[in-house]
């Protein structure tokens, strides 16, 4: 709470500022408390957080100010401004489509899943023992996924819509015949910021988009044998359904595969693409309860057929078994991943959309096959109203096989202008379509449409005449009545079922879904049990305050596509945001578009390559990496275009500087980039880093800093200001948008001002070009990049988290960061004597985070890390990092918010768990059957009647005094992660 | 989901109906889907719904229409409707105070208890090894009452302040030295809805009121010697902080005891009641981060010294030990509630407000101490800028000694209307107090207040003068000035300490708080994990949707004393929920005052006793209660001055007509009214109900039906039509407002219009009299009983809930009330064969629950019923209804929101019980140590290292397959009742 105030006597304290000192968040958001500091810093054997930071931070990139940031507000004031910025956004109904559509988030979804710490707070499922519930959740949506197109194996979810056709096009160009086939063929019906953005991805690749029309081709036309795959949009983006047959079959005949871009709900009424032919299928699951957000976070999805499964980008959960032979979870196939495969990887996708695909695959089991039918067909029942309409008006339909877009060509004396006037007199958007023959309005309709806004639409559509058509005009109220004039093709009406599962079949009254729900959520644990020491994933409390807006419908449901003035309310939250980031960093300017960590390295190398164009640099294309960097840096730079290099680290995990001047003098003229992150990946901040920015400068080169991060650097150190040139920022680590079980996040960039008119632009709204938060930019870029997500600022909606934290912290942001390198050293320092600890800095201190070396126990005792991970399950810790950036080791972070309670508990368990250790050592206990190899234990396994270890059941379930009365059972024993990757299964095998 | 709709061949099917068919909520309210119902009406033996209701439900009594309600609102349609209805309230600010303040809840409060179902949806702890979250927390409750109020014991939440005046006063008449020490004196600056509704209680009673100035009071002054007790506001309703203690001392020295009426935020200030003499201290726990809701609901506190408690009303959580001999908290001293006590109960309070009294207790775990006492200090200063504003503007402070109230004499030239129209020109709201002498205006300021707040107010006493004062002029931003002026009375100032536990002083942070909720969350079994088949409460799904208005800052930011023009959204909510509430039961008129069952029960005697009286008929004080009636029957009665006469059951559990006849004849003269139940508490339709109340007419008595049952009669028959007078309806059962771990609740009652004359009015908020849903009522009432809750219309912000569950189930909800007893009937048609079911009606059919007999298990194998609820634990089930209406049975009341998947389970686990009591009387197991005598088994238990059970830990622990990957472990063994009752512990103890 705030400083305490005394009245000993009844004398009221008058001044105003007291009478304005509401209770400042920093003191909900920072767990340690002020006495809890001092015996931290005691224990650390240090003063003063000031003499932390002194010996900590190398002298020379101290930032040593105040971060000009506004003063902190609180709880109830941010909510009060929060609640004004909504008031700024302007709510339409919006029928724009083009891949984003309203949809009805049921309340019990809305509350039970994403108003849920429970279900957001957890990390990637990467400790399947703990993590049943969302991982038993991801494979109901892989299955809606594979069921619904008809494919065999989905993932887990990606990014949005158009990155995962650019994801498919790389899975092409991966898979292509011959090196010269490197044509990507796009149909020129997709959605605009489609083509736009895979554009964006081909400039770095060595591909060529051609874009065609496919809806003339003909039986025996032939694809060009330069093409290794092609994109059909299905329904394509004016509301088409047409069938593809001719160009798939021309595809495959010229040994190109085939890509489909499609939508879930059109999906229950027509043929899916796996019936067709398709290879790969894309799309938005947004649709499926998740509100617009004003672009995201929505989970897109892809999925694909077996022969194709093991180049498909972004995590998969499969079935595989546990030590006890039963069926359990994991992640599979975890070997495709760029943190395995690092520069040869296809894709650099990390974070994807885990919390948004558990919303849809509820969605679905909300409604099981036969509600999305029923929708699906109201909604095309409401198409084919408003098409009826707009005839009578005389207007003409475009396409008559269409699902839930009616594509309109306006008659003679309409004009676009006219349409556009009546529908903001109605507060309704619809998408406009400038053509250069005729122009077009197209009208998507969606669930959430009534009898009242088909009016409103038909109202619109009146045109100068102002003819009045109304619904009940051309239908009677009580007779049903099928006008053939809108039908989907004979052929490709769906006939194959979906969503056969049980799982889809039985939970859907509200009691019974919310027990589902729960369930898996009680096999997880998240940040609402204990803390998640997960080195290089910053897992920090996410104040509910700072959630809020994603309940609030004037964030929610606006279309990424509205004018500007619709969203104000956002708008005021990306510059206030962006200028924060901006003082945060040391930056000039920032791209709030890309929607992950991984999407900011390319935005930001990108941006470099960009600027070294245009100064004529072409010929740089070598990036320099150390060999510690997380695994989407490579494969980011990869994707660019550039050449990886990778740089040495030395024995104390600092970069080789020698090696480093040798091979930025070997690659000088070529010299592109050097990506650095900062403090290491080992956890240290390095002396010398703006030696090696000025290093990579004097060779012409740009640096690129992984801002993962700025958890250690906030307030304390700007990359900007030591010779960064430009960083992504994961705001689902330093800045407290949750995890989510692997997303959302957001990893906006910060550029110097060289580089800002290179930042990524948008081809459909107008957004600034130069980017957000530089008072000197004038918004205009001719330079500006192609789009790096689908919409203007990625996944909009939870950039309020941000902004709320930063609000609500103040220039006080900087005890943040204090605190988490505070307690990465208090923990260090308990632990220190009963393990190593690999690397420091030079004034002995580790940042945010550090690696407790156990390599000596695999001699010693037969102990690897993943046993010690799976033991301190049994004592309820969730894992620390595991062999990551250093084999066999652990990498902890606490961040600032785990009390130091929290933080004595784990050291407990890892002192507890370090004895166990000896034991073994000692031979008091086996080698082979103790309870490190055997963890975690369930209770099921614990409660047998047959007990045959050499330890005893108390030992191993009930290790410490602290869980006595607060035990967190895993569900399933160890997991056998080979077994399940032999025997590949990521969809639910229907009862029989 | 809504009707399948086919869509075969993409052929659109065009209807007006098809496109507005969103989908139903009564599919996602009842659990079992179509198929299930023919299952389960096959396996009842019969072939229709319609068989179904002729079979159960006699003839005469039949509905046998559509009931008209407004057609069904799908969710989202529903919540529109609410977004509009919220915008038509007004949100002023408020500064009324007396009793209801601003406050902030804490948005992780928000939403890990008040938006959590696993936090709202349990009922009641009677089951305590299943419900230790909880019962910690109310334990946490307690102990903050006692620590602030200084007394020894506190209960666990009365409904409403002014109740709990009411219920103080019954404690000190129910201990009155003589049979004519009758008068209660209470303090004319009482809160004048305490006095009120006092005098309402008193009039049932024998007791008078007599109202006194406390302010004078002098050292030797003596009290009547006919005064049973003294209730003193502290601080008093004009603001005032005094010393109480000469009318304290003159109360004691003539043998009365002393109650006090407080707040808990100035008690961080002010010396405590305990500390100044209080025999009993009362007040409301609201501005503990409880929203206003227009009223409510919010907990009510009383606590008492060691000597009163066993005559203290409500539940009271203690400490006990569990059959291991670990901590254990369970209700204590329950011999002392209106279940056991009946007629010589003081109190018929039932549901109270546990739920609420829970968010309290965790707004002060998340202030902590000194957090509480720094926003007290914001708001005494607050008060003390505002007092001395106002002096500058030419005001009087009438008393300089205030908390948070300011009470200000309008000096000449400024009038109230003044005031009033300046008021409503900032949109706030003061106190403005026309009185003999002089008009004053109340001002009560609260955390909320910010310094723009104390501007406008300031404004708002400008006057016609137009004077400003502002804040800052006479403020200096920086420098702490002290005024002297308004200061507590030196002997008043508080020194003791409070809140001194741990759990005050360690949840702090947001994760350490959202930690410890879900910890004691993951304890209890709620509706999340499984059905709880409580027969009489029916615990049925409590949809999200239609709790949406709590978290609506349109409902709930609204003080109870405001215009009731600023609540018209509310307002128009109430007139429909007394519209279908009164097509739903058959009455005339509503009145929503009561706020719970109980109270409802007092409200209908008591207009019957002033209708009876208004016919000159005042000698009629009989009450025919039948001897199964619930507990509250009497205990209402009793207060009402009513004489309880019991009329026997007969074998079959029916109401014995003969007893009936006989005592109606024997009563005749005296005859004011009959309870009847219905169905009875048997859960059987009662054949002849009508005759019955035609016998009780005959004999110019009224009928009360008790409408717990009404979840069975929902649109098949109307209590209204067949000859009752009036109910109340446990808005928490039948229409869906979550039971909340023991409240809130709702009771409201409806009338014949003979009896609408007599319904509560209000002193304060002028609301139509006669009640409302009444189309024919002119809103106007002379004969109109006193209060029966303070606020006007009890806990207003939980009716939308069932306003809402009516609106979206429309004429429809008759199918829950279908189901509901089908359900019953299913379970009772599986049970049969295993179980002996007690009682069905003439058609062999029970209503909506029914009762299992257990009897004979204590002969044959020593098996009572708690086994069996204990067993059903380890099965992972919430026990039935233990020993009530009859001992040492179980009643059974499934509702229409369970699965018949659930229903199943809950068979096959009490199929399987039997088997095990069967093993006893077959001597296969032990008559002492067995699974039922032992449950249940705690994960401790099964898994620790000695195992010395005549049976297997699989057999303990794993009894049913169902539980495998879902087991919801018991965190105690069985509690130990006795041991608690002998050795009472209400609240925590300090660690040392
Ligand atoms: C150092 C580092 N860089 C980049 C990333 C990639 O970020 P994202 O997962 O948001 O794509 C991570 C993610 O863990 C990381 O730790
Ligand atoms: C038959 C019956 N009548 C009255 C009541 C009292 O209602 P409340 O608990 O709301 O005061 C109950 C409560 O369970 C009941 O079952
Ligand atoms: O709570 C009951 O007493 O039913």
């Amino acid at each position: 709470p705030a400083e305490e105030v005394v009245v000993a006597d009844g004398e009221a304290l008058l001044s105003r500022d007291h009478i304005s000192s509401f209770e400042k968040f920093a003191g909900r958001h920072i767990g340690p408390r002020e006495a809890d500091v001092k015996e931290m810093l005691h224990c650390v054997g240090i003063s003063s957080l000031n003499e932390l930071v002194q010996k900590t931070i190398p002298k020379e990139i101290q930032f040593n100010k105040e971060l000009s940031i506004q003063k902190p507000l609180s709880e109830s004031e941010l909510l009060d401004r929060l609640n004004k910025l909504g008031e700024a956004n302007k709510i339409y109904r919006s029928y724009i489509g083009m891949g984003y559509y309203n949809t009805i988030t049921p309340s019990v979804i809305q509350r039970v899943i994403l108003e849920n710490p429970g279900w957001y707070t957890q990390y990637t499922p990467y400790q399947p023992e703990i993590a049943q519930g969302r991982l038993e959740s991801l494979m109901n949506y892989q299955t809606m996924i594979s069921d619904l197109t008809g494919m065999a194996v989905s993932n887990a979810s990606l990014l949005d819509e158009a990155t995962a056709c650019a994801e498919a096009m790389a899975m092409c160009y991966a898979t292509r015949k011959k090196k010269t086939t490197n044509v990507f063929l796009v149909d020129d019906k997709s959605h605009p910021q489609n083509i736009e953005l895979m554009r964006t991805r081909a400039s770095g690749m060595d591909i060529t988009i051609r874009v065609a029309d496919f809806s003339n081709w003909t039986e025996n036309k032939e694809l060009e044998d330069d093409v290794c795959g092609v994109l059909i949009q299905y329904p394509d983006t004016l509301g088409r359904v047409s069938d593809p047959s001719l160009i798939v079959g021309s595809a495959h005949k010229a040994g190109a595969q085939v890509v489909m871009s499609t939508d879930l709900l059109a999906l229950t009424h027509i043929k899916p693409p796996g019936e067709l032919g398709a290879d790969i299928v894309v799309g938005n699951a947004q649709r499926f309860g998740v509100p617009l957000g004003y672009g995201g976070p929505h989970a897109a999805f892809m999925a694909t057929n077996e022969k194709m499964v093991r180049k498909m980008p972004g995590r998969i959960v499969g079935k595989s078994r546990d030590r006890h032979g039963n069926e359990a979870y994991r992640l599979a196939l975890q070997v495709r991943e760029q943190h395995i495969r690092r520069e040869k990887a296809t894709s650099n996708i990390c974070t994807a959309q885990a919390l948004l695909a558990n919303m849809s695959a509820f969605y679905a089991i909300y409604h099981g096959p036969n509600g999305l039918k029923d929708i699906a067909s109201r909604v095309h029942t409401q198409a084919s109203v408003l098409a009826t309409g707009v005839q009578a008006l005389g207007h003409k339909v475009m396409y008559d096989t269409f699902f839930d877009t009616v594509c309109v060509e306006l008659m003679e004396g309409t004009t676009l202008a006219d349409i556009e006037m009546r529908a903001v007199a109605k507060e309704l958007n619809v998408r406009l379509i400038k053509n250069k023959t005729t122009d077009a309005v197209c009208v998507a309709v969606d669930e959430t449409t009534t009898e009242a806004d088909l009016d409103d639409l038909l109202w619109v559509f009146g045109g100068k005449t102002n003819q009045i058509v109304k619904v009940a005009d051309f239908l009677d109220a009580h007779r049903t009545r099928s006008l053939t004039g809108f039908k989907y093709p004979q052929e490709l009406v769906r006939k194959s079922e979906y969503l056969t599962h049980s799982v889809f079949n039985s939970h859907h009254s509200e009691a019974a879904i919310t027990r589902y729900a729960k369930k898996l959520e009680n096999k997880d644990l998240s940040l609402c049990h204990a803390m998640i020491p997960l080195g290089s994933c910053t897992m920090k409390l996410n104040g509910v305050a700072t959630l809020r807006a994603l309940s609030m419908p004037n964030f929610t449901n606006i279309h990424p596509f509205v004018p500007l003035d619709q969203a104000k309310g956002y708008y005021e939250i990306f510059e206030e945001l962006s200028k924060d980031l901006c003082e945060i960093s040391g930056y000039d300017s920032i791209s709030l578009q890309p929607n992950s960590g991984a999407q900011g390295e390319y935005a930001g190398l990108m941006a470099i390559r960009a600027y070294l164009d245009s100064k004529g640099d072409d010929q740089r294309d070598v990036c320099l990496i150390p060999s510690s960097a997380h695994g989407t840096n490579p494969a980011s730079a990869q994707m660019c275009g550039m050449k990886v290099v990778a740089v040495r680290n030395d024995a104390h995990g600092n970069i080789d500087m020698a090696d480093l001047k040798a091979k930025v003098n070997k690659h000088s003229e070529k010299l592109a980039a050097m990506m650095i992150t900062y403090p290491s990946t080992y956890g240290v901040f390095e002396e010398g880093v703006s030696k090696m920015c000025d290093l990579v400068h004097q060779h012409g080169g740009q640096v690129y800093l992984d801002g993962a991060n700025m958890n250690a650097q906030v307030g304390l150190c700007r990359p900007g200001d030591f010779g960064s040139d430009v960083s992504h920022f994961n705001l689902h680590k330093t800045f407290c948008i949750p995890h989510g079980g692997g997303g959302p996040g957001m990893g906006p960039i910060g550029v110097k001002a060289h580089l800002a008119p290179f930042l990524p632009a948008h081809n459909i709204v107008n957004i600034p070009g130069g980017g957000l938060g530089d008072a000197k930019n004038d918004g205009h870029s001719d330079q500006a990049l192609g789009l790096i997500s689908g919409a203007p600022f990625g996944s909009s909606a939870i950039l309020p988290i941000s902004w709320a934290y930063i609000r609500m912290m103040g220039p006080g942001i900087v005890n943040s960061t204090h605190i988490a390198i505070l307690s990465a050293n208090y923990l260090a320092a308990r632990l220190r004597g009963h393990y190593e600890i690999l690397y420091t800095g030079s004034g002995g201190m580790c940042a945010h985070e550090f690696i407790l070396d156990v390599r000596k126990f695999q001699q010693s005792a037969g102990i690897e890390s993943i046993d010690i991970s799976k033991r301190l399950i049994d004592y309820g810790f969730h894992s620390p990092t595991m062999s990551w950036p250093v084999n066999n080791t652990l990498m902890i972070e606490p961040t600032e918010s785990e009390s130091k309670e929290e933080l004595d508990r784990f050291c407990e368990a890892l002192i507890a768990i370090r004895a166990e250790i000896r034991e073994i050592e000692e031979d008091v206990c086996d080698r082979s059957d103790n309870v490190l190899k055997n963890a975690p234990h369930t209770a099921e396994e614990v409660s047998s009647d047959v007990w045959e270890h050499t330890y005893t059941r108390t030992k191993a379930a009930w290790p410490a005094e602290f869980q006595r009365l607060n035990k967190f059972w895993p569900t399933v024993g160890r997991v056998d992660d080979v077994y399940g990757d032999r025997n590949l299964n990521c969809t639910l095998d229907v009862e029989v």
